[in-house]
C-alpha cells in the first residue's frame, strides 16, 4: 500500500512530497523526496539528528524512542531512521538550530527573564535615590556629610547610613559639581525596615528612574568563569559572558590550585588571576550594553569553596588536608575595592554561603535555582563541572556529597582529551557492524581531540558496539584497523591522522578508559551513598536535575549507558545548564532568595565520602560498564540485547 | 630689731641661717645666709623664680603677690624679692624643679591616672576574651570562622561578630598554631548589650587577664602631634610622647596645608607625613614599655578639622573657602589599615567629632576634659595652639568661635621668632630704669631667637617699662642702645650678637609688634564677641581655662598685660595643658565620655567671626596694649601706675 508523505522544510520554507509503501522508514521517504537530513550515527537511532515532527493523526510506528521524551512523543516527534510509515503523513523537518539546541539539551533560554515560581519575590537590596540638597551658606555651615545624611533621612527615610572613608573623600566634589543634586546608591542589606544603609556611590545629577542600575551575578568555576550582567531596575539579564578561569595556567583542579596558592606569593597571584578574569568579563559584558564596570554596584558570587577562598585570598590549605575544613563557608559581605574588582569601589560583593570544603556556594545556589529545597519529589541534583557534587533531597531533607571525579570529563588525564572548544569531537557514533566511527566536531573543522561529552558518547558507543567489554578492555580480536595494540595497551582510533588538525591519529587508550571509568564510578557511587544514607532507592528518585557547564552538553542516553547517570525514564532528567550562576542571579535580585541560600547551606547534611566505607564499595562496584549490577541499568541491558 | 631667718634648702637638704633687721627683704636674708637663688627679673617681682614658703605663723609682708594665687598665699608662699621680714622666720626654699613646673604652669601630672569626676565611668569598648575551641575532626568539619563564632557565642555572649576579609585570612593559621586556644580582641561599639561586635585581632594563646591591652590617644596639632599610650586594662597612661607634625615642612598653618593638599599628589603626601609622625611616636612610646605598635588595638584621635581631614585624606578645600564648611565633622569609625597606621591592622580608629571648619575635635575633646559642659560657672575656655579657639559656656549653653590668630605666637611672622625649642628665649624681663633685658633660654645655652611665651613677656615688659607705647610704637627717644631705628622702623635689641648662638642681634621690630598685636587682638576679640553674643560680661566669667600646647607655657600675668587674656583674679585662671589629648584619652576609656563628645559637638553654637560685624569692631579696639578700653584691664592700669 502506497502512502503520500509531505515534508514541510522549516529551514527553507519549501515543501516536498514522496510516495512510499507501508513499512518504509521515514528516512527512505525523505530520500525519495530529495530532502537531505543528517544521520551521523548511520541510522542507528542514537544521535537524534534525524528528528522530525509528525502532524496530528499521522500513522507512524516508532521502533525506538531512546532520544524522545513522553512530551516529545505527545507532540509528534519521531526519529526518521527509526520510524515506519503506516499511512499518509504530514511531516515537518524542524529548524536545524532547534535540533542542535535540543541535542545539547540546553534548555536555558538565551534571554533570561525575571524568575518567577519557587516563591521568588522582587526585593533586591540596592536602593537608588535622587536627592536635592540645600547648598551651604554662611547661615548654614553644616558639613557635607551631615547635609547628605539629613537629605537621606528627609527624602529617603534612611535613618542611619554608613560610608567608607574612601567614599567620603569624593562626596564634597560630587555635591559641588552637581550643584547639590545627586543620586545616592545604597545597600540596605543591614536592615531597610530599620532605616539602616551603607552608601555605595554618590553620583552627580538625578537621571531617570528607568535608567539601568548595574550588577553582576558571577560563577567562578574551576575551569570557566561566567558573568551575567543584570539591570537591578528591570531585573533583566542584559549580557551573559564566560571565559576560562585565568588560574587554569596554575593548575587544572582545585587541589593543584590550593598547593600553588600556598607557595610564597601564590595566593596573591591566584587572586589576581581570577580577579583579572572577572574584570575582563565584566568589561566585555558592559561594552555590549554601553555601560561601564565602575557603574556596577553589586556582585553576587558563587563558586566552589576553593574558588571563593582564592578570590578572597583566604588560605585554602585546610581544604585539602584531613579533616578537610574550610576557613570560612559563609564569608562576610565585602566590597569590590577590598577584593580588587574594578567595579564601583564600594560595590557590595556578596559571596554566597557554601556547605563544606567540597560542596560550595555553586551547589547551594544550584539548589536554590533548581528548587530542590522546595519540591515534594525526591530529587537528585548533580553539578558536573571539574568536580561532581551531588545533592539528594526535597523540601524536608537534603544530603550532599562531593566526588573527586577528577577532570577526566574535562579532557584532562586522557591522551587525546581536550576542553570543549573548537576542534573538539563532541559526539561520536560507532557502527556496530563495521566499528567505523562518525563524529561531530565543535566548529565543524578538523578534529584536534575529544572533549567530555565526546568521551562519554565514545565510551558508550564502544561498549554498545562491543569494542570495549564490561571491564573496559579493548577487544583486539575485532576485524577492524580501528582497534590496535598501542603503547599503553589496547586502543581505538577515532580519527586517522589524515583527517585531523595536527595530522596524528586521535585515539582512546586503555589508560584513558580507566581514568574515565574512575571518574564516572566516583559520581555514581556518590548517588548510591547518598541514597543509602537516607534509605531511598535510586529508583524512587522523581527528578534527576543536571547542572553545570559540562552537564549542559551531556548526552543523557550515553551517560546512562556508561553508568555515569542512573537509568531512569528520560522525562525525569532535566538539564538546567549553569544552575550556579542562575542561583547567584536569583540571590542578587531577591534578598529572600539570598536568605534561602543560607538556609539551604544550613539544612544540607554533608556526607564526607573519604570517611565513608560504603563509598569505597560503591565505587568499586561502579568501575564497570555500566555497573557490576546490571539490574540497575535495565535500558542498557535492553540496548545491548538489541545490538 | 633683729630677726633670725632659718632656711631649709629642699634641693640639698641643708639648713642655713641669717640674722637680719626688720624691713629687710627676704632676698637680703638669703644673701646673708649664703643661699643662691635665681632672680632673672632683677628683683622686680615679675618672674616668680624666687618663690619661697614661709612656715605657719611667720611674719612677712608681701609687697606684691602678682605671681601668687590665694591658695599659694594660704600655703605661705611668698616672693623673696617682694617680701619684707617682720619677725623670726622658718623658710623653705622649694625644689628648683617644683618652681619650674609651677612657672610653666604645667599642672598636668607626668603620670596621668584614671580620670574620675565629671561623671567618668570605666566602660571602654574593647573586649579581650580567651577562647578554647574544639579542634575540627572528620566528625565535625565546621569551618574555622563558624567555629570561632560558636565559641564567641558560647564563651563570651557575642551573638554576632563582623570580621574583615583581611583578618579572616589569618584566622586559620592562628587557630592551628595555637592549638585552638586563642585570644580574641573585639570592638563592641556597635552594641555590647545586643551582643554585636567586630573582631579586631585573634592572637595565639590565652595570656593573663592583667596583661596590658594597648591603645593610643592622639592629638594632631598643626604644629605638634601628641600620643599617649594607654593600657586599656588598667586605664593608665604608660607613655607620653610628642613630636612636630611632619606636615610642617609643607606649610606652617592650616590654610597653607589645605592649599598644598589640594595640589596633585598633595593629599597623599600630607596624609603620609602625619601618618609617619604618628607611627614614629607610637613606636617610640611602645619601645618605652616594651610593647609593639601592632599590639595597639584602638586609637582615639583629635585635632582641628583640617588635621582630621588631612589624616583621612578627605579633601579639605571647602574649609578655607566661603562658606567654610568641612566635608565631615563626625567621621565614621575606621581602621588603622584604612588610614595607613602601623597598628594592629583592624584597630579601631575613632576620630572624635568636631563642630565646624575651625572648631574641631581638639576643642570638643578639650571641653570634655575640662568639664565646661558640666559646670555651673560661666566658663571661658581657650585653646591656644597654632589657632586660637574659644568656648564660652556652662552646662546650659555653649558658644564657640575660632580666631585666625595666625602663628605669631608660635614664632612665625616675627623676625627672630622661633618655636619653643632649645635656644629659644622663653621669658624676658626688662629693667624699667635701664631698659636692659634679662632672659631665660630653653636649654640654658646661647639664644637663637624668641618663642611665643618669650614674645608675650617681651611685649609686656617693653610696654610696662615704656619702650613701647599703647599703640606698639618703639620709643626711640629713650637713652639706651637697645632702642634703635631698624630697616622696618623702630626696634629693640633683646640680645647682642656677642651673646647669641648665631652671632647676630636678636631684635623685636615694629612689624613684629604689629603681628603680635593682631594675633592677640583676634583672640581677645573672640572673647568679646562670644560674651556679647550671649549677653554676658567678661567680668562675670567664673573660670578661665587655658589649654593647648602653647597655653602650657604661657605667663598669665604678661598675657593679661598685653591684653591677650582678660584681666581677672589670678585664681580664676586654670592651665590645663593639652586638654585635647586628655579628652581623647577620656573618650578612649569611656564610651559614655565618647558619647558626651558627640553631645558637646551638637550642643555648641558656632559663631562664624568672618560673618560677624561686631568682631571687626572688637578686633580694632583690641589692637592696642592692652586695649583701647583700659577699664577692662584694671590690674594693668595699676601696674603702669607703679612703674
Amino acid at each position: 500500500m502506497e502512502h503520500t508523505v509531505t515534508f514541510q522544510i522549516a529551514e527553507t520554507g519549501a515543501t516536498a512530497t514522496a510516495k512510499v509503501s507501508t513499512g518504509s522508514l521515514l528516512v527512505e521517504a525523505l530520500h525519495a523526496a530529495g530532502v537531505e537530513i543528517g544521520q551521523p550515527c548511520g541510522g542507528q537511532g542514537r544521535c537524534g539528528r534525524c528528528i522530525v515532527q509528525v502532524a496530528a493523526g499521522g500513522k507512524v510506528r516508532r521502533r525506538s524512542s531512546l532520544r524522545l521524551s513522553q512530551e516529545d512523543i505527545a507532540q509528534g516527534y519521531a526519529l526518521a531512521c527509526q520510524s515506519v510509515v503506516e499511512g499518509d503523513l504530514q511531516i515537518t523537518v524542524p529548524l536545524q538550530e532547534k535540533i542542535e539546541r535540543r541535542l545539547t539539551t540546553d534548555r536555558v533560554a538565551a534571554e533570561v527573564r525575571v524568575p518567577d515560581g519557587y516563591g521568588f519575590t522582587w526585593s533586591q537590596t540596592i536602593r537608588r535615590v535622587s536627592l536635592s540638597l540645600n547648598p551651604p551658606s554662611m547661615a548654614d555651615q553644616t558639613d557635607d556629610w551631615s547635609r547628605l545624611q539629613t537629605a537621606l533621612r528627609a527624602q529617603a527615610n534612611i535613618e542611619q547610613v554608613n560610608c567608607s572613608i574612601a567614599l567620603l573623600r569624593r562626596i564634597g566634589s560630587v555635591l559641588r559639581e552637581s550643584d547639590w543634586n545627586v543620586t545616592a546608591i545604597l545597600d540596605t542589606t543591614s536592615g531597610e525596615a530599620a532605616g539602616l544603609a551603607r552608601l555605595i556611590d554618590l553620583r552627580p545629577g538625578s537621571g531617570s528612574e528607568e535608567d539601568p542600575l548595574w550588577s553582576v551575578a558571577v560563577d567562578i568555576g574551576t575551569t570557566t568563569v561566567t558573568v551575567w550582567l543584570v539591570d537591578l531596575i528591570s531585573g533583566q539579564v542584559k549580557a551573559q559572558v564566560a571565559e576560562y578561569n585565568g588560574q587554569i595556567a596554575r593548575g587544572e583542579d582545585v587541589v593543584s590550585r590550593i598547593i600553588y596558592a600556598s607557595k610564597n606569593g601564590g595566593a596573591d597571584e591566584m587572586q589576581g588571576l581570577v580577579v583579572n578574569t572577572i574584570n575582563a568579563l565584566v568589561e566585555l559584558a558592559c561594552k555590549r550594553v554601553k555601560a561601564k564596570p565602575e557603574q556596577v554596584v553589586k556582585a553576587t558570587v558563587v563558586g566552589n569553596s576553593t574558588m571563593i577562598h582564592l578570590l578572597l585570598k583566604i588560605p585554602a590549605a585546610s581544604i585539602r588536608l584531613s579533616p578537610f575544613v574550610t576557613a570560612v563557608n559563609h564569608p562576610p559581605l565585602t566590597t569590590a575595592r577590598e577584593v580588587g574588582l574594578d567595579f564601583c569601589p564600594e560595590a557590595t560583593v556578596d559571596c554566597l554561603p557554601g556547605v563544606a570544603s567540597y560542596v560550595g556556594a555553586d551547589i547551594t545556589a544550584g539548589v536554590l535555582s533548581s528548587g530542590v529545597d522546595l519540591t515534594g519529589d525526591v530529587t537528585l541534583f548533580l553539578d558536573v563541572g571539574t568536580n561532581g557534587e551531588t545533592v539528594l533531597g526535597n523540601r524536608d531533607w537534603m544530603v550532599t556529597c562531593a566526588c573527586s571525579a577528577g577532570p577526566a570529563f574535562e579532557g584532562a588525564g586522557v591522551a587525546n582529551g581536550m576542553r570543549a572548544t573548537e576542534g573538539a569531537i563532541e559526539e561520536v557514533w560507532v557502527n556496530s557492524g563495521t566499528y567505523e566511527p562518525t563524529y561531530r566536531v565543535i566548529g565543524a573543522g578538523k578534529p584536534k581531540g575529544i572533549c567530555g561529552s565526546g568521551l562519554i558518547s565514545l565510551l558508550a558507543e564502544l561498549f554498545l558496539s562491543g569494542v570495549l567489554d564490561k571491564a573496559g578492555n579493548v577487544n583486539l580480536t575485532l576485524k577492524t584497523k580501528r582497534v590496535r595494540q598501542g603503547e599503553h595497551g589496547g586502543e581505538y582510533v577515532v580519527a586517522w591522522g589524515a583527517e585531523t588538525e595536527h595530522g596524528k591519529d586521535i585515539v582512546i587508550t586503555r589508560v584513558d578508559v580507566d581514568n574515565l571509568l574512575r571518574a564516572k564510578a566516583a559520581i555514581y557511587a556518590g548517588f548510591t551513598v547518598l541514597a543509602d544514607q537516607v534509605g531511598v532507592s535510586l529508583a524512587d528518585v522523581g527528578k534527576m536535575l543536571i547542572g553545570g557547564s559540562f552537564g549542559k552538553y551531556i548526552n543523557v542516553e550515553k551517560a546512562v549507558q556508561i553508568g555515569l547517570l542512573p537509568d531512569m525514564p528520560w522525562e525525569r532528567f532535566e538539564f538546567l545548564g549553569n544552575t550556579a550562576v542562575r542561583g547567584a542571579y536569583y540571590a542578587l535580585l531577591d534578598w529572600q532568595a539570598r536568605q534561602r541560600v543560607a538556609e539551604i547551606a544550613r539544612r544540607m547534611t554533608y556526607i564526607e565520602l573519604s570517611a565513608d566505607n560504603t563509598f569505597y564499595d560503591a565505587f568499586m562496584s561502579a568501575l564497570f560498564l555500566p555497573h557490576t549490577d546490571m539490574g540497575r541499568f535495565p535500558t542498557v541491558e535492553a540496548a545491548l540485547r538489541k545490538t
